[in-house]
């Protein structure tokens, strides 16, 4: 055994590359996320990827397998944002935030540009049985988040205590996905915030329990 | 002004032969809602809506001017079948029929045989835009049936009265399109009765005000 020899071949590679690598690879996510968005997965051609990251499908794909694995990064990328904002502001803030930043919207990067990749997973979900199995080891990390954050606010007194936690966290996860569909469908959204009151409400200590 | 012009030309159609256009239109519903279901819109070939209703092409359009009217017929047929349930056992109670009615499951009509429809509404509603305008005009009756029930149930005193009937018109909708894109997902749904308790309960008169 050799002491230098890592699982990751990164620790062989210069920091400064190291940088210049992660670096490419957040381009190629963010190029390619607002790709997806417009075009959908079949439409996020090669030729389309290259022009919306900047880069050569050579450089593209040196970093990613295939389009595939792409989406499937970028898709895990996004649910690791989420739940970082599930994990601090709960679930029902990330549903604030959808409504808040209606899909198409310019202005740089905002909160909910996972929506377009949140969109087209649940697509390929629906369509795609090869896809929803490789999804499904890397969709729990919202579940989980959202799951922690229920039991850091029971603890704290927050939540309502008479429906099981597991309970609780598909009840959001339902609505949640009733809003990403919602919006998909272009139905308005500016109507929702009393809405998303009520989940909230539901959710936490009833004041007869106060 | 002749007295026995109406406005629909069926007045002047025996009725023997009103009750074969019923039934055949019924026949033309019902095959072509499992073919839809089955294949999708676009999947939905001529062909296989002969074979699914058992009847030709020239029978199937002499009822309905083109795949995309018949379609629309369904899904305002089903709509209204919904709206049936909503007005006398509520939305929840149409929630509750979908998750004991896994798709795809065999065994003749069910309450819940209006998901396929469903599905390929909500599909054709995020990926086509002039679907959505014809929609639009059709699909305020489950809304309506909603809000309708929401009211009585309040002047029976079943319902808080902290929240306006709007809002939790919504609320319940968003719960009822989460749903279908969770089955349309192929996620189990076995676990999903305690969360439509919840939702159920969110709507009710609260014990602290009773």
């Amino acid at each position: 055994m050799h002491g230098t020899v890592g699982c990751c071949h990164d620790r062989l590679v210069p920091r400064v590359s190291q940088d210049h690598l992660a670096a490419r690879r957040r381009q190629i996510l963010d190029g390619s996320r607002a790709c997806f968005a417009r075009f959908g997965y079949e439409g996020a051609t090669v030729r389309r990827l290259e022009e919306a990251t900047g880069l050569s499908r050579g450089a593209i794909f040196h970093h990613f397998r295939d389009k595939e694995s792409l989406f499937l990064a970028l898709a895990e990328d996004d649910a690791h944002r989420m739940a970082e904002v599930v994990a601090e502001q709960g679930l029902v803030q990330v549903m604030r935030d959808l409504i808040s930043a209606p899909p198409g919207r310019e202005g740089g990067e905002h909160p909910a540009d996972w929506l377009g990749t949140r969109l087209e997973v649940s697509r390929r979900l629906r369509t795609d049985p090869d896809f929803r199995a490789r999804w499904a080891e890397r969709s729990e990390q919202l579940t989980n988040a959202t799951r922690e954050r229920l039991k850091r606010q029971r603890d704290a007194g927050n939540l309502r205590d008479d429906v099981d936690v597991e309970v609780l966290t598909s009840f959001l996860e339902l609505v949640l996905e009733g809003l990403v569909s919602h919006l998909a469908m272009g139905l308005p959204a500016d109507d929702l915030e009393p809405v998303l009151d009520l989940v909230e409400e539901s959710v936490r200590r009833h004041r007869r329990h106060g």
